[in-house]
C-alpha cells in the first residue's frame, strides 16, 4: 500500500503533544514500553498511562506497571497508543474501555496500535475500511473488523498506524514520531536509543524462520487464536461488518 | 574480542532459571522491558524486580513499575539483569545496592548489563579486567572500571554480558538466552515477539548518524557525563583501578 495513503496531521513545535496509552491488564508490556522508550522523547509532549482505576496491574509476563490515570480523569489524547497482548480478549468484551478508546481516537491526531492492539482497535470500530497489520499470528482476523491485512512491519493508514507484533512497536513509534514532529525529531530520538539492531539470529518472522517452528508457535497458541476469531466473529456482527469467510486476510 | 571467549554455563532444561533484575528510580526502563519481553519467555525460568523496597517507582521518562521484592526478600539469581538510565549515578554512590549486586554476581551464571547498567557493574567491581560496552556517549568511562570497551553492540566476555545503549539489550538478551537455553529456544522467543527490526532511518549510532546530530547529543547530555566522568574516577580511586588517562577507551 502506498505510504502516501498517510494523513497524520504533523504538530507545530510549540504545541505540547498529550501523549496516552491504554494500559490493562496481562497486555504485552513491549507493546507499550518499546514505543513509550520512543514517544516519551518527543519535545514537547508528555505521556499518560490510562486504566479504569490507577491500581498497580501486571502485564501477562508478569511485570508490575502503575496507571497514571482514570477513563474520568484522563487528558484528551493527541495521540493514543492501544498496546496488545492476551487481555485484549477481556478489553474487547469491556464497552467502557471501548468507548473511551472510540472517543479518544476521535479526537486524536493519530492512533496507534501495536501487536494485537489492533483487534481492539478493531472492536472499536477504528480500523473499518482500513489498511492494518498486527501480530503475525492474528494477521487473519482483521477482515472482521472491516480492514485489509498489509503485510509491512508498519501500516499507516490516515490518521491510523498500525505495528506488527511486539518489537514493531519501536518501528512504528519512530514513523510516528517523524510524522508528528519531523523527521529530524525521529532521527535524534533514533540515536539516543541507540536503535541500530543486530539480531543474533534471522527468525523474527513467519517468512524467515524455520516452517516447523512457525507451526509449533501456531500449535501452541490455538487455543487463544480459537478465542481470538469467535471474538472477532462476535464483534464483526456486532458491528455489521460483512465477511466473505473465503477471502484471504 | 573473539565471542570465543564466553564461558556462560548452559542451564539444563529441566533446571529453573531465577532471573533477577535490579530496578531503581529513574532508571531507563527499556533497558529493563526490552530483555524482560525476551528472558520472561524462557522455558523453565521466572523474573523478579529488586530494589530497597516494594513501592512503586518511576524511570526517567516517568513510567511507575512496581518491585517484586526487597534486597532482603530476593532470590539468588542465576541470570541478574542491571539496567542502566540517570539513576545510575544515586546507585554508584549507594554501597548497600552495590553489595547486593555483587553478592548476587558471584553466585550468579550470567551478569547482563544494558546501557549504563554497565558503569553500575563497574562500580560493584564486575568488569575488571573485563571487556565490556555501554551506551556510545559513556564509552570513554569504561576504562575506569579496569575495562576494555570494545565497539561491539553485545559483548560477552566469561559470565558478563554488556549490551551497549537501551535498545541493545534487546539483542543482548537474545544472546544471553541462546547462551543460557540454547539456539532454537532463543530463536522460538525471537519470532514469539516478531523482532525483525526495520529501523525507519539509519540514525542508530554515532558512526551512522550525521556529525552535527552526535554533537548536539553529547552538547546536550554534558553536564551527565561528566557526573558520570567524576563518579567513575571516584570508583577507580576506591577500586584502585590504575588508569591511563592518555589510553583510548
Amino acid at each position: 500500500m502506498p505510504e502516501s495513503t498517510a494523513s497524520i496531521t504533523p504538530i507545530p513545535a510549540d504545541q505540547h503533544i498529550q501523549i496516552s496509552a491504554i494500559i490493562f491488564p496481562r497486555m504485552d508490556q513491549i507493546d507499550l514500553t518499546g514505543p513509550f522508550a520512543v514517544l516519551s522523547r518527543l519535545p514537547n509532549s508528555s505521556v499518560q498511562l490510562v486504566w479504569k482505576d490507577t491500581a498497580p496491574l501486571r502485564d501477562f509476563r508478569g511485570l508490575g506497571f502503575v496507571p497514571d490515570a482514570t477513563f474520568a480523569d484522563a487528558k484528551p489524547a493527541d495521540l493514543l497508543l492501544v498496546p496488545g497482548g492476551p487481555g485484549q480478549e477481556d478489553l474487547m468484551a469491556d464497552q467502557v474501555a471501548l468507548s473511551f478508546i472510540a472517543a479518544q481516537a476521535k479526537r486524536a491526531k493519530c492512533i496507534f496500535s501495536i501487536c494485537t492492539g489492533a483487534l481492539v482497535c478493531g472492536a472499536a470500530g477504528l480500523l473499518n475500511g482500513r489498511f492494518a497489520t498486527t501480530h503475525w499470528r492474528s494477521v487473519h482476523l482483521l477482515k472482521y473488523f472491516g480492514a485489509t491485512t498489509v503485510d509491512q512491519r508498519v501500516v499507516v493508514d490516515g490518521k491510523v498506524v498500525c505495528a506488527a507484533g511486539l518489537t514493531a512497536g519501536i518501528d512504528g513509534a519512530l514513523t510516528v514520531a517523524a510524522h508528528l514532529r519531523g523527521e529530524a525529531a525521529a532521527k535524534a530520538i533514533q540515536l539516543e536509543i541507540q536503535y541500530a539492531p543486530e539480531p543474533p539470529f534471522d527468525c523474527g518472522s513467519p517468512a524467515s524462520a524455520p516452517a516447523e517452528m512457525v507451526a509449533r508457535s501456531r500449535n501452541a497458541t490455538a487455543a487463544l487464536t480459537a478465542q481470538r476469531l469467535a471474538t472477532a466473529k462476535r464483534i464483526a456482527a456486532k458491528l455489521q461488518i460483512a465477511v466473505s469467510e473465503n477471502s484471504g486476510t
